[in-house]
């Protein structure tokens, strides 16, 4: 519960862990008495910027599900501790946008930390799963239009008056709830939505498909828990892992289920399974992501190198004394996983915080 | 410990399980007086025939990280608990393979149970991972001819005398220890293992790399535990999957390591992950398996066809009143793993007995 006191116990183990963990910051003693009496007097405490800085990074740090985890000092952690109304707040997440990497390039792992919850008081949040979702419209005959995976989103958003243009790839408008403001939903401007459109380096008929992506994959709908206390709104973002458009959003059958469509394309023989046309269908696919993504200069990465980039942080966090919580489901990849390291070998599967948590009750 | 006393417990809970689920047996009461009976004698006591078949069905049924289990009920059980001479076993071995289908066509899932442990007692068993596999001879430049997975076995029975012709597909000898005899080798007879050389649909030059492999997996390393009697020896065979070939036995690179092999002789740029090589070379070697085995008339499963079993084995199960233990990181296939519906859902993790488990002292 994000809006429960911050438990003192919680608090202690992060303040000791980051002052450890940063000699610079000084001896962890003094600050603890303040924090205990700050609890004591009012159910939560305030973090330093220097505190909240690092705690995001150990959540990311601590995201057992994620296999990006090497860069995790580089993340860049914006306060947004002051933002209160709508406007503000939907103004700081296109600053967030801009500041990954909008106008293309270099994207950064960024996240935007927004008000911390005050015991037993409402909070401000994001509606959206992603800060850059495309709507999903079921028509008469059943089909979806776009995202199915937005279907109930887009739905909610229609209800509260949304208009969408009906295409495949219609950004979603952002839904801030404030509790000053209520809810109010924004467009985000164009220059914060870098897109990258799909061809593939031998199928010319690949480009007719239409496809295309967002650049940043920026999840809004995760609360950040550091030290007891809670940030309900802090968006992150990496850059994408080429799978994640290329085996899920592209080729899930409860999302844009393209594989049939490709395969049709490449004239595979879809009689039978044995042929392997899935296979074959979704390795193309995930070549005309990832060779895309290179062609427009946006930064994406492959599951091969991914994977022996985890590899690595591994060793460097087991050099470090740490050990690093991993969930072997998420971490391998969804198409190849024999193929890369990480499927080779188990991992420790821990809960620890700082961390990033999926609220039931941050979607709509 | 397979000489350990039959705990009663877990013999009642067994017994109690297999009278339920076949009422033909009859009633359970006299059969676990007369069991408790036994094991307060002898510190074990002996299955009846229909026990014996219905607790291997059941060892298969509860084998977590066995995606093939629609067809448990079918397992052909061949009572061999008489055997006693290394000879008379290795003869029951060859037995096995022509049961389960050394002459081609339909394989058949089989397990033979060999004498159980008894309480304090030395067992015979067969040091084999499987019955079939293939030799791993490393020379003078450190590189490995054949499976490098048998490399120690291989060095094990050159040291027992055996010569193998120094071949990538040398089929290993049988090493049957018993008490009386110790430890003997025997050749398996040519038509007790059937092999199929692979071709590639398209690929002409995929014949000239010399693959091939044995039809029948037949795992000879694992113990099966009844109702608390353990049986040391007793190999079980299905048919196999596509991709235990073709995404790890050829492609795991402490395996045969045939991907950048594959991906040469397709003209593909192997100079960056990115092209997604590893992926296409996957995908031509899992269709040659594939596709050889069905040339040759040989069964063999697909990873999506299996899958798609696999969920109606859950739905049957449940619909028995019954909870399916199943290791995800084993159930989905290691390529295209996103592609197939096993990916999608999380599974109860049990250890369900009756079992068939691991011993590490089962190997050499
Ligand atoms: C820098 C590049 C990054 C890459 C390549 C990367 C890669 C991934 C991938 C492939 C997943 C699985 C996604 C899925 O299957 O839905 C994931 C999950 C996750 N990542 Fe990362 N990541 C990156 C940056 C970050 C950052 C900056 C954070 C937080 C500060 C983060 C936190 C997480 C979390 C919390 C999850 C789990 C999400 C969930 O439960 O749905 N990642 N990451
Ligand atoms: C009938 C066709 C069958 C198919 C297609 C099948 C498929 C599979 C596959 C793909 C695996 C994973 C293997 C690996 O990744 O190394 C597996 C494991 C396993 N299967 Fe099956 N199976 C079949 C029959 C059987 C039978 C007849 C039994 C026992 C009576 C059995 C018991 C097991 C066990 C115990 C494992 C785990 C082995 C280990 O821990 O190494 N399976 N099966």
């Amino acid at each position: 519960d994000p809006s429960a006191p911050a438990d003192p116990a919680e608090a202690e183990d992060f303040l000791r862990r980051c002052y450890a963990e940063n000699p610079r910051l000084g001896p962890v003693e003094p600050r603890l008495a303040v924090v205990r009496a700050q609890i004591a007097a009012t159910g939560t405490y305030t973090h330093s910027t220097d505190e909240l800085a690092y705690g995001a990074k150990m959540a990311w740090r601590n995201a057992s599900r994620c296999i990006g985890r090497l860069y995790w000092r580089s993340l860049v952690v914006l306060d947004r501790r002051r933002a209160r109304t709508a406007d503000e707040i939907f103004a700081l997440l296109v600053r967030h946008l801009e500041t990954a990497g909008a106008r293309g390039a270099a994207i950064r792992p960024v996240v935007s930390v927004f008000p911390a919850a005050r015991p037993g008081q409402p909070f401000a949040r994001v509606w959206n799963e992603q800060l850059i979702r495309y709507a999903g419209y079921r028509d008469a005959a059943g089909r979806v239009i776009g995202d199915p995976r937005q279907e109930t989103f887009t739905a909610a958003m229609q209800g509260y008056g949304w208009r969408g243009k009906g295409d495949a790839f219609d950004v979603l408008p952002v839904a801030v709830e404030t509790p000053s403001d209520g809810l109010r939903l924004y467009e985000l401007p164009e220059h914060a939505v870098l897109e990258v459109p799909l061809g593939h380096p031998e199928y010319r008929w690949f480009a007719e498909l239409g496809l295309r992506w967002h650049a940043v994959p920026a999840i809004s709908n995760m609360r950040l828990t550091i030290g007891g206390v809670h940030y309900p709104l802090a968006p992150f973002n990496g850059w994408y892992m080429g799978t994640e458009l290329g085996a899920r959003n592209f080729a899930d059958v409860d999302r844009y289920d393209m594989l049939p469509v490709v395969a049709e394309r490449m004239g595979l023989d879809t009689s039978r399974e044995s042929t392997l046309w899935r296979d074959r269908a979704a390795v193309e696919l995930n070549r005309a992501v990832l060779w895309s993504f290179e062609q427009a200069g946006v930064k994406m990465t492959d599951h091969h190198t991914e994977s022996h980039r985890f590899l690595r942080h591994l060793r460097s966090e087991e050099r470090a004394g740490r050990t690093v919580p991993a969930d072997w489901t998420w971490i391998v990849p969804p198409i190849s996983g024999g193929l890369t390291p990480v499927f080779h070998r188990y991992y420790a599967e821990q809960d620890l915080r700082p961390a990033f948590y999926l609220d039931d009750e941050a979607t709509a």
